[in-house]
């Protein structure tokens, strides 16, 4: 028997969708934090769940083999001090079409006028002046993995041009060109859209910087559903209140919760969101841990795997 | 020499595109309005612009022998007073993309609960709820035409369930499930999102009357981007009031612009904007008739042509 952990907020809902599935030779217990996990033993063998619970748990578990995360990001767990004589997945590949559903909202309402619309509307006055378009409009996807292959087509089907910034690999065949290291402000010439899915890596902490930022048309837009580390958030509060850049639309911070005085609270032309853009679908979460834990018992490559030194 | 005549509010901006495209055997007039064009003859034998401007040249030009309208509405030459002596020619297959950003913009507005998102930014408050998604959603389509085609194909990107309605042809594979007459209320049975696309015909009429609203799921959205005749206006205020229905989102009247009376400006849950989910780009609707011009000069079927009868 595998004896597996489920540690999550939400330890409830997977434990249902893994008993559902009648998986076999697996013994299932289930926390919602860390303090109760521990009463149930240490000897563990599988953990799934969220990053900060199981952090903390980890140097107590003797038997740990796989820990599968129930979140894209996991640099929590890459802390240099923390083990990493385990396998450890993430969640990717469920949440490209929620990201794209983020993106493209936000682009939609930009171009669309739909913040003016609505005040024409209170204000009963017909405004029949047109709205933009994302048609023949370019973006530059920062990172082009599982999520940006999504965005990119979801641009396609809006006819839009499509760049994309990746070290190394080109995945998705829907990126129009793609831009390499050191070839970051030539990607960013011209865009339309800079929209950042980059996790959280030694390479990408503050890639978004004045630089980057200026080397953008000032009618161009952010968008950041990556990670906060990739932007230097002082540099955009200041692009921002200079007009070097027209909006900016962030999902994630350097802090999170984003702190009361921070000024992002304050600055003009700045959508906030709260590390909300791709809400976590259980059966989607649950799905991939099924899938995995079949190669885990067939002793096949699991899904997902993080480089630990690679970050991703 | 074919002579032509553009007939449009932008005719300059068409005349430039015209003439860049260096079309053979055509002589090229311009006006802004009918009576100006009248100043210029009445032997043309092509005209070019829009159905509120052309309709009042028509009975004087004794050489008419084809008009193409820059818009998909052409309801008002099709009044049976009016000569259909000539063929008329429509744009279409240049609204999928924009009309896809107008529907999907709005859907993702709801399911992100972007004004409550804004309004959390506002007041300076993290609100880390959960927003909905359109993953699984199950959004009906009132007509599939190229219009129609193309929203379910960007449903599709965002993984949604799509049904559609139509007369008869089944020109989309990216639609699950097909209904034709009668079967209209089953149709709309278990949509999270209905669509209406249809143009104004006879049969189409007040189609979205107090029957189909009530066939609705009560948390369902109506969205109107065909034309304002398909719905029966005071039942939707109704069912709105009633809450017999979530929300609707509405860019086409009975009568436009939406008289100051008129109740919508006064209902909740109504989102309003100005006949403006299309905005007509002139390259593209040049690029139509530069095409047809081929066509017709070669002695081919012309692309789009309308059926006076039909009403499409």
């Amino acid at each position: 028997m595998h004896k597996l952990l489920i540690l999550s907020k939400r330890a409830g809902e997977y434990r249902q969708l893994l008993e559902t599935a009648n998986l076999p030779e697996i013994e299932i217990h289930s926390a919602t934090d860390a303090t109760r996990a521990s009463a149930l033993g240490s000897d563990f063998e599988i953990l799934y769940g969220e990053p900060r619970l199981i952090r903390d748990l980890l140097p107590k578990l003797q038997n740990l083999r796989w820990v599968q995360t129930t979140s894209a990001g996991i640099e929590l767990l890459l802390d240099p001090n923390l083990r990493r004589d385990y396998r450890l997945t993430n969640a990717r590949g469920v949440f490209g079409a929620l990201m794209s559903e983020y993106v493209f909202a936000y682009l939609l309402l930009h171009e669309r006028r739909i913040f003016e619309r609505y005040k024409a509307q209170k204000e009963h006055r017909w405004d029949g002046s047109d709205t933009g378009s994302l048609r023949g409009k370019t973006i530059g996807l920062l990172g082009v993995g599982s999520i940006g292959s999504h965005l990119a087509r979801t641009a396609k089907q809006f006819e839009m041009k499509v760049q994309g910034y990746t070290r190394g690999s080109q995945i998705s065949s829907d990126v129009d060109i793609y831009f390499h290291p050191p070839e970051l402000l030539a990607f960013a010439q011209g865009l339309d859209y800079l929209v950042s899915v980059l996790p959280n890596t030694t390479e990408t902490q503050r890639i978004v910087n004045a630089t980057l930022l200026n080397a953008l048309p000032a009618h161009a837009i952010f968008i950041n559903v990556g990670r906060g580390s990739a932007v230097d958030e002082p540099a955009l509060v200041r692009a921002l209140q200079e007009q070097r850049l027209a909006a900016a639309v962030l999902d994630v911070y350097q802090e999170e919760p984003l702190p009361k005085r921070h000024p992002f609270w304050r600055s003009k032309n700045l959508l906030l969101t709260f590390h909300t853009s791709a809400p976590s679908l259980p059966e989607d979460l649950a799905g991939l841990f099924i899938e995995n834990y079949g190669r885990y018992l067939r002793g096949e490559k699991l899904n997902y795997e993080v480089d630990f030194v690679r970050g991703y």
